[in-house]
């Protein structure tokens, strides 16, 4: 078995779900063929996740709900300094996760048909997110 | 250190939570004493999660808490043309997860006393959910 | 590769998010220099989260929403014979996770400038939780 790891930093994203799946394929050289790859985001107001990847409005609407659910100006936060978008990005970060291990099959990310690896921004202006790749297998 | 990777479909399942940690503790064979054992869904309308395993009261109550946290016919969903349940069960993925890494002690899983392994199909009716599952150790 | 484990028993914890990133960097001993280390808790009413390690409010705020997104005494929960905390602490489980799974780089954990690592402990009264860590890689 090996261990490679990766340091992969994104450019400046806008808010909402951005489709990161062959960022990570290109990483995979086939050194791997059979194993898992986790990829690990370094911040705590963008998240990490898997969705459908066919309809954008899935995108769209996973925006919509989370900023119902979580909304700006919560009367009761206490941790406001960093702007109105900053404590509910935490918390969005802290239902969806900041990691995500796939499966490495034949060399190449096992996801199923329908999913795409997604890089959620959650803030209005962020610098680009920096992620830790890690394969592991043989 | 080792890798070994199986393929489990499971038969179709009704909308709820449905305990699979045996299917998952019959692939292990010994065969790596002391690892990670990653179970990985290919689906974005059913979830993985663990949960406590003994009073059946906890698993209807998680449906309907969840059912009220994201109902169907939300009116600000666009995605509606799979059905009502299908933007609901992509958001449950997104808040529950795709996949569970477990640790493996002694040759079998480590969970807690009162821990399962759970699929939590989101669908009214869906095929069997495909499962990758990837065991590492030594 | 090798693969080394651990058995981690918390102090009793009072309810709320607790650090314990020192806890886990501690466990690291130089043996592996690249890989991931992974974190389970054997439990189901408590979580592990990462989140922002600077302000407590943060922390608090997490506290104050997760309370008025599943509250106690919730009208449809038939889970109750464990106490009012008890229902909702499951739910805030599936919610948040069970497990972290974290990059290890020059033998340290690769967490960015502002990443911590939580116990969230949901319950009003509980003992000290267990947690299993794997360090797999080279």
């Amino acid at each position: 078995m090996i261990t490679k790891q990766y340091v992969l930093t994104l450019p400046s994203l806008h808010r909402g779900m951005h489709l990161i799946t062959e960022r990570i394929n290109d990483l995979l050289d086939g050194s791997v063929q059979t194993g898992t790859v986790h990829v690990f985001l370094q911040h705590t107001s963008a998240s990490l996740c898997l969705n459908e990847n066919v309809d954008p409005r899935v995108r769209s609407d996973a925006e919509t709900f989370l900023n119902d659910l979580i909304p700006e100006n919560y009367p009761k936060f206490l941790h406001t300094y960093e702007g109105s978008d900053d404590m509910p990005a935490h918390m969005k970060n802290m239902l969806l996760g900041s990691s995500l291990t796939l499966p490495v099959t034949q060399g190449r990310l096992a996801l199923g048909t329908w999913q795409g690896i997604y890089l959620f921004e959650h803030r209005d202006y962020a610098s680009g997110r920096t992620l830790i790749i890690t394969l592991q297998g043989e």
